[in-house]
């Protein structure tokens, strides 16, 4: 097969056959089809489109680049869930304790933080001690011993994604649906789950922002699962303001100690108990999702999610006396209360912007390359639909530097609008396709 | 200027500014952006195009990533012909010599041959002792003395061009009209010229395989060529069969000497005539292009246009003998007739195949790498239109390979269509623009 010859046929819209999607893929994996001619083919795939067969296909051959991990010396339903990405979004770490004390097994790959976005990896790493980086065979035990696991992507899980994904982020061919979705699925497939519930994120602060586009990725992604056997729940949720009240790594993993302890029962409660509904009702522990969130909420009132979390982090080599008293983790140099300078409802929140400045205060990174700040973040007093008085405090913002405060308040600020009516308020969960 | 976000700029279809076009040109051509980015930028601007405005601007900066030759020293008017390339189109070199004689100076910068097309620095260098590598102060000198000189894109000349094109060639971006049009007017406007005349090649023979996007591409050389101050007229021609009667390099010399003689007034004749006239018209020699050709037939008549020729080459280091007696030059070590096993009208010849016969034989190349046989190549004894019985010779095969003639003369069998009825014959030339 010639590579150029490849390129042309997407370039003219036409579809692959299985060998040309194995053969693009084995290729670059291998470094025999070079970078250039790669990305020329991905701007192809992403203004030509797939369909679903090339898009299932082009997950297989993905998923193959490298190892599935075996888990069936687990004797048990084994379910994950993920996430497209959002500001605040820390359901993961308060999912997780709670599905496996439910006694459904949760062997979790997550990411990295990248742009607007916190990882799930940053914020558990906020966590002193803990280690995301364990071998398969370290990963395995804890996962049979305690139910879940926390892990990175490791080099043997879908080597091509990694490489894939590295030449997408750096040549604007990421909002692609069969490209995103390949790369999710093949990882997900790889961790040898037997289901799998989603939360497709909507709105100005998820990286797919129109809703019919969520649709379609969601479909996408569903079909994919499906021709592979693997049993789905989607929810399609929204992303136009953060998700629950703090943002930065080591304040999310606060709020889902705070979540886990029964002590907050704000909107990532409620999204918490109902992805972790699903899981438990996927892992045939409930009859309905509405079963599995009643079981949810009563693992969170009897204490066995969070016992659980103490486990985990125990297991990963975390100091559990930063979770039992957040109290002694180490404080940012500098705090500052954002007031209002308007009355009225907040209406609007360009959560892209508020990603950004959380960015900016030393919780995320623009490049890989970039240090984290586990300390830096936001903690946000109001969110849309709350009144405001000229004066009242919006929000704080934590850094070890100065000057990063400033132009991140001028960013946050500038980021929220206020209406005299109360704005109605947009529905956390948007739909559920199955 | 972020590259990322200029790539999602033109992925979005959205039209570049000229500090854009100027940031991405110059940063590639100095290695601050990597292939892998701007080969995913080609395949957006391929596939969502750039307005005319785009087009100059794009044009302008690869003009301007190298040197303008000044040829403001010769007091005459400055004219080339370019061609977008076919099958025997061996134009300049009769094209050349019959202007310069005419009192119009030709600094004529042509290419080699890649995949089925020729190229007319491979044809002058079948010439033994024929340079197209000379320096700009000695090819200055030629035009000066004889009034035309032949030569090849220089390290000075349009560099970005050169590292585009390069690029362009492996990641099938090559059939660009606004990607054709910078990398045809960057260098040729980098030629210190006048005046332009145009020959876009339509047919399957031609890169430009239809007819409206030959009728695209023209407008926009033309546009581009105005928005520089420079007079231009194009000629839309047939490349449905190929140009001439001779394929392969030495033979096309063959050809061109033949014409230049006044022996031979077939297809390649009236064409060499009609562009000629309209250099010569352009150089204000000739009151009208009718004026023009007559002019140009004049110059074949007389001797002149045969006698420049000889002086050209003598000037560039070729060996007249071998044009002054052809019959010396080293011949193939095998010639194949082949003959029509078929009886009727000659009404289709697929000329990409023709071309690619031609290649297979050694007369061209896949890869810049190959090297070519100027011997090797095809003579046509039968065009369309014409009568064919049973073992009628339809062409002939030079070739120092056996097995090259077997698999070529397959190739050339396969490429002719015949018919019962007399075919009506294709215009040579389709239409000028100016």
């Amino acid at each position: 097969m010639n590579t150029v010859e490849l390129i042309k046929k997407k370039r003219d819209g036409q579809p692959f056959s299985t060998d040309e999607i194995n053969f693009v893929v084995k290729q670059y994996t291998n470094s025999h089809i070079p970078d250039y001619q790669f990305s020329a083919l991905l701007m192809a795939i992403f203004l030509k489109g797939m369909n679903p067969t090339e898009t299932a296909t082009l997950t297989y051959s993905m998923l193959n680049s490298g190892k599935i991990i075996n888990l069936d010396f687990i004797k048990g339903y084994k379910v994950d869930k993920h996430s497209t990405g959002g500001v605040g979004d820390k359901t993961s770490l308060i999912i997780a304790p709670i599905v496996a004390s439910a006694g459904v097994y949760v062997p979790m790959i997550s990411g990295r933080g990248l742009g607007h976005t916190g990882g799930t990896l940053d914020k558990l790493e906020s966590i002193p001690g803990f280690s995301t980086n364990l071998s398969l065979s370290k990963a395995k035990k804890v996962l049979n011993k305690c139910g879940t696991v926390l892990i990175g992507q490791t080099k043997e899980i879908a080597p091509a994604d990694k490489l894939i994904y590295s030449l997408r982020d750096v040549t604007a061919t990421v909002e692609s649906i069969p490209l995103i979705t390949a790369s999710i699925m093949s990882k997900k497939l790889a961790e040898g789950i037997d289901g799998l519930v989603l939360d497709i994120k909507t709105g100005n602060g998820a990286f797919i922002k129109s809703y019919s586009d969520s649709i379609n990725l969601t479909n996408s992604l569903i079909n994919t699962a499906k021709s592979f056997d693997k049993e789905v729940i989607a929810f399609i949720t929204d992303m136009n303001q953060p998700l629950g009240n703090y943002i930065g790594n080591w304040l999310e993993v606060y709020e889902s100690i705070l979540v886990l302890q029964g002590k907050i029962k704000n909107d990532l409660y409620a999204l918490s108990i109902k992805l972790a509904g699903a899981m438990i009702y996927l892992g045939k522990k409930a009859e309905s999702i509405y079963e599995g969130e009643k079981v949810a909420k009563q693992k969170i009132e009897n204490g066995e999610a969070y016992k659980k979390f103490l486990e985990i982090v125990e297991l990963q080599g975390g100091n559990v006396n930063y979770i039992n008293n957040p109290d002694i983790y180490p404080k940012p140099k500098f705090v500052k209360k954002v007031r209002s300078v308007k009355r009225g409802f907040i209406n609007e929140m360009n959560t892209y912007q508020i990603g950004m400045a959380s960015l900016e205060l030393g919780a995320g990174r623009l490049t890989k390359e970039d240090k984290i700040d586990p300390k830096a973040g936001i903690i946000l007093y109001r969110k849309i639909g709350d009144y405001v008085k000229n004066g009242d405090i919006i929000c704080e913002l934590h850094s070890d530097y100065k000057t990063k405060i400033k132009s991140s308040e001028r960013m946050i600020i500038d980021s929220i609008k206020f209406s005299i009516a109360k704005p109605t308020l947009q529905k956390l969960i948007k739909k559920i396709i199955r």
